[in-house]
């Protein structure tokens, strides 16, 4: 393990002052942090992870059914609530999520984090290619820019033309959207004029919501499409806010915003912390969003933990290399190969030539089964298909059919991407 | 002139200030302020409207143009600068306007008025039905209720029904959109069953972008249709900001916010200040949105003058009776009479079986003409074109044909309607 002495005194007096808090209005915690034995004066991050149990999406669910319809995972009365977002993520609709002005002003501070390891200065006018609906989104990330003092455009209700159009206008520098909407807006910018394409002044494009900004693949063709911008990966969750920047000195790598998460790594089997450079489902503990926290919260993203040792921070960061690799429970087993979608489109994303793609998954025989169709740009060769199928089984030692489609048939995406269609 | 002492030495001292402030940082208005003679000595409202020349839409274009993009009538350096909005209105396009985070706080402060007046309590939910984009629309209602400390829930990039949906499931007290879509929302909840109408907690609708909210017929079939939900109306433009509030003792009259905004009711023809009780174009200086200001603004709105004693304001305020009564140049001439859109509105919304309408306006030899399409619904009796038609001619002394059209066949509208139609 890393010694890192002064980012662990920082955390455990935040986790103090958090479990004192929780224990005087949260009862969602009170009762496990009782049963576990756990008080305000827990003495070490170890004392406090050895004893608390981990909180699963499945006990917010429960939660939210027992005590409709925003669970008892508050810890201040229901009128400090100001902020209403949800996470897209169960089977059983959406799961609410409430924020007071100061849960929510925390989560600005991770938005900060954001903006300064990617070099974005405050007289930088940044555009949101965002909904602005329920989704948690970037909502945060355009109310830390407004705090900030970015001159900040907000995309809401707009066709994807008129925002490349606003773009120009405001001559922003930064783009916030998704890696699948920086693909989209990316190819109908490569489709302008030279002289159009000139006004742009786009330098940096903050993705999240998707795991693309740390595939090499999906990075290096949104960069292309951008001519060139700088690409940095973020990530976060409607449950527990914003978690990680990217730094420039080490790309393709997600550093934890520790002031603000106590990040775990662990095995899936043994539940123990991983080694460094070991790989493990990222557990989390909100040590700021103190009104609607999380506790050792199993995030079910697959990760491999890393410790960086940044310059200006006096102590190594914990980082995941490669980003957020994928979900520990996405992981398909075909022919007993295990297959996680991101490495199939980090495959498939190394032809630049592919402009859309949709994976087809089946289930023969209890056994299941995946099927690729691949949308071919126009500079593609005829032999595209067989050229990724042949990758695929260099990679997976496994043959997964591959065929072309026609252009323009396959769904684009604005939000998160559906690419992966279970049958 | 009403008496107004208070009122009148609170404007002077907020004008005196913005004048010193403009003066220093703010080139459109230092050079109009110097050729007029004014500096922040002036000594009474009506020193600085005898003195003061208007303001137009076409002075903010042309500025605009001149020094691209955002124009030259900023108070401070552009760096200072957060937020963004643009206005629908001209021809040439949208209008760019930008705010500081003082200027925006000041809005705020307006819409905490609004709320104020409408009896919304901090405890209470807001639903947004509005999409969140550069039009300055709901922005300020929406940052205005959180920061006052009500749930505020955003509804971006829903559908109507993903919409009503989330009004039941946060049990929402209030919502904000414009009268069209209030109507549009408010007839799919007219069709729920009984029971599942039955969970909805909605009290108050506060409209604005339309005239709408204050025609009585209007305000009540949205009433109506929303089981007697209590109707506000509000206006306010991008150019100004929110200037109005209705006060439950004066309703289908809209009262000044007078801490922010100086008003004046003036003649299209003489530029003189009209009576209490007369017509004129409403014209306002916006006291405290100090970075991007307004003086002595032509809006174009068609307002009657009148003042309201308010109980628990020491000093009568400031009224447009009956709102917004519709666009001083929007005004057309048929065969001689005087029609404005919103009074053909509100003779067709007196048939509560109209669903929808549109109004085709073409010219023959230089002569303007008006045709009208409605649809009815389900009760609608077969002479219904025929008694809108009578209606309108009692009105007007005018004949202008009306016929139905095809149920559904005519668009709905979300944000601002467009019902009239110029060939």
């Amino acid at each position: 393990m890393a010694n890192r002495p002064l980012t662990e005194s920082d955390q455990l007096a935040k986790l103090q002052t958090l479990i004192g808090e929780l224990l005087k209005g949260n009862d969602f915690y009170r009762a496990r942090l009782e049963e576990a034995g756990i008080d305000a004066s827990v003495s070490s991050i170890e004392d406090f992870t050895s004893k608390m149990p981990f909180t699963t999406k499945m006990d917010l669910v429960w939660d939210r059914e027992e005590f409709e319809p925003y669970g008892s995972n508050l810890t201040y009365p229901l009128s400090d609530y100001t902020r209403y977002c949800q996470s897209s993520g169960t089977t059983r609709g959406p799961l609410p999520w409430l924020d007071t002005k100061d849960s929510w002003s925390a989560m600005l501070d991770c938005w900060d984090k954001v903006y300064e390891a990617a070099g974005v200065g405050t007289e930088e006018v940044i555009f949101f290619a965002f909904s602005f609906g329920p989704f948690l989104g970037f909502w945060t990330a355009f109310d830390a820019a407004t705090r900030r003092g970015n001159l900040s455009i907000p995309g809401g209700g707009l066709s994807s033309k008129a925002r490349l159009q606003a773009m120009v206008n405001h001559n922003a520098t930064v783009l916030c959207c998704t890696p699948t909407y920086a693909l989209r807006l990316g190819e109908m910018f490569a489709e302008l004029d030279d002289d159009d394409a000139a006004d742009y002044q786009l330098k940096k494009i903050i993705v999240a919501g998707e795991p693309g900004g740390s595939i090499p693949e999906v990075r290096k063709r949104i960069s292309e499409l951008w001519e060139g911008a700088e690409i940095f990966d973020h990530h976060g969750m409607t449950e527990v806010g914003p978690v990680t920047y990217e730094h420039p000195d080490k790309p393709l790598s997600l550093c934890i915003i520790e002031g603000a998460y106590l990040a775990e790594v662990i095995d899936r089997e043994t539940h123990k912390e991983v080694e460094p450079g070991k790989k493990g489902e990222l557990v989390l503990t909100t040590l700021t969003r103190t009104a609607c926290p999380l506790l050792r919260y199993r995030t079910g993203d697959l990760v491999e933990k890393t410790y960086h040792d940044a310059p200006g921070s006096e102590e190594p960061v914990f980082c995941l290399n490669g980003g957020v690799l994928g979900r520990v429970d996405e992981m398909v087993v075909i022919r007993g190969v295990n297959v996680y979608p991101t490495a199939v489109e980090k495959i498939i994303r190394g032809f630049p030539e592919v402009e859309e793609f949709q994976v087809i998954q089946t289930t023969r025989q209890s056994m299941a089964e995946l099927e690729i169709g691949v949308e071919a740009g126009p500079s593609a060769s005829p032999d595209l298909a067989e050229r990724v199928a042949k990758e695929l089984a260099d990679a997976f030692t496994l043959r997964i059919p591959v065929r072309l489609v026609e252009r323009g048939s396959l769904p684009r995406f604005e939000f998160k991407s559906k690419r992966w269609i279970k049958q």
